[in-house]
């Protein structure tokens, strides 16, 4: 099942998305139970909106070797590879759907990045549960870009802007509950050419074993959301950039970049984005 | 006007708390707009609730110059004072309401310590805003506990369970609307007893410098809480040990410690918490 959460004039919902491009609206949510309208909209009609507002935003941070070796060549700093699964945080702040822009701050330097990653969507109150009962609690997974702004990453004691300036965290298209991590592929493309592709699952700590570990201290809450890390590194993203994230199975996330102060007009409009 | 959260059989809602110690609940919230029901509760008849769950909870960290200089010479780690105002953030699902116990794993280390630290909850939406602009943002203060298991902050690669583990973060007891920083003191009494008191304005960087920077890069929320940071430093806490913080006009928060797997029966009960 792909749930999307969509906007039609002021009101914000949750639906269904069908094989036949049509959407089944729902009153409720994924997370406490839904009951569907019995409507039936066009998906071209309708908005994507960020398909969850979490409780509380984790993000696993480095997680792939080769992206820890590559920022290593990059800033000529050590590379040390986490030797625990140890969960971060980003603000809802920062949260952006499918096909809006990325705003660059005025004052950001030249180093904006993506990062594209996998991310689980919890469905389940979770405390102290074992690996082999995490795949019980998750709802389904959705895409994240985890943009990142090099300087502010550096300089900052925090990630508070680096990472969580409003815009800088696009997730969706939707959550798709079928979906397995062994075997897909995490592809990135900038404006339209491939630039890297890697093993979704080559994670230094899985999904599994990141969600045990989490739950022996914290209660993990419907509609928290995971992002598990990214692999490679990325190019530095200019005004008009179009980065589109694919994993293989759950549609692609895609966003341009916009610097603030820049030109828009001289930009062609994107092509109507869809999502797959 | 003190805006509390609480709890009758299993509604939670917001009320006013008047001064002759009845409870006015309201349909709705501080931040989207409330009216009275007209109900008339007793205070000792409610149970308190974290007074509200932030879209983003946002800590400062380090922000006396005190507490930064004690904790260096604690650790042996040169101190490095703050030198720009750069949030953090902490987990929804670690808060507390006032008079709940704060439940330590049965494998934390011995230092687990209070942190007594002034809340800021916002009232409106807010971006790119002066610092004079700031006092009409804010809807109120609170107290927040941001316990901290010092083995963890020390071992982990980010803050996930030394602070963030379920009820590491008590906030309460209410809202007050009327506060005001300026000469307010902190106090922090263990079982009863004064350990440590400061200015509760000592802060590297205020309230509205904190707001406004951060609000030239994300959007505050109505519900945002940002935690302030503290002074001094904490003796570690036994199993049973009550943690009161006072902050003059705020009212007072207090907490037990319970060390899970330790004999909970040979406690005496505490007394009937009242906040003030």
């Amino acid at each position: 099942m792909r749930w999307i959460r969509f906007s039609t004039n002021d009101t914000v919902q949750f639906g269904l998305l069908n094989d036949d491009d049509h959407v089944s609206p729902v009153r409720g949510d994924p997370f406490n139970g839904y009951e569907k309208t019995g409507q039936r909209l066009a998906f071209a009609d309708v908005v994507l909106e960020v398909p969850v507002i979490p409780t509380t935003f984790y993000a696993a941070g480095m997680n792939y070797a080769d992206h820890v070796l590559a920022m290593s060549r990059r800033t000529g700093v050590e590379a040390k590879l986490p030797t625990a699964a140890d969960i971060g945080y980003r603000g809802n702040n920062a949260l952006l759907a499918h096909g809006r822009d990325i705003l660059v701050p005025a004052d950001a330097g030249p180093r904006v990045q993506y990062e594209a990653e996998l991310v689980v969507v919890i469905g389940k109150k979770a405390k102290g549960i074992e690996e082999s009962e995490v795949p019980g609690v998750i709802l389904g997974y959705t895409i994240g870009n985890d943009v990142s702004e090099r300087d502010w990453q550096k300089s900052d004691r925090t990630f508070w802007r680096c990472k969580n300036t409003d815009t800088f965290k696009p997730m969706g298209p939707w959550i798709e509950t079928q979906f397995d991590p062994s075997g897909a592929k995490t592809s990135i493309r900038l404006n339209g050419a491939l630039q890297h592709e890697f093993d979704t699952e080559a994670m230094i700590f899985g999904v599994s074993h990141f969600i045990s570990r989490m739950s022996r201290y914290l209660t993990l809450w419907p509609g928290d959301v995971i992002w598990m890390g990214t692999d490679g590194t990325s190019p530095d993203l200019q005004h008009g950039d179009v980065v589109d994230i694919s994993i293989s199975g759950l549609g692609s996330l895609r966003n341009r970049i916009i610097r603030v102060g820049h030109d828009r007009k001289a930009l062609e409009s994107p092509d109507k984005q869809e999502p797959r």
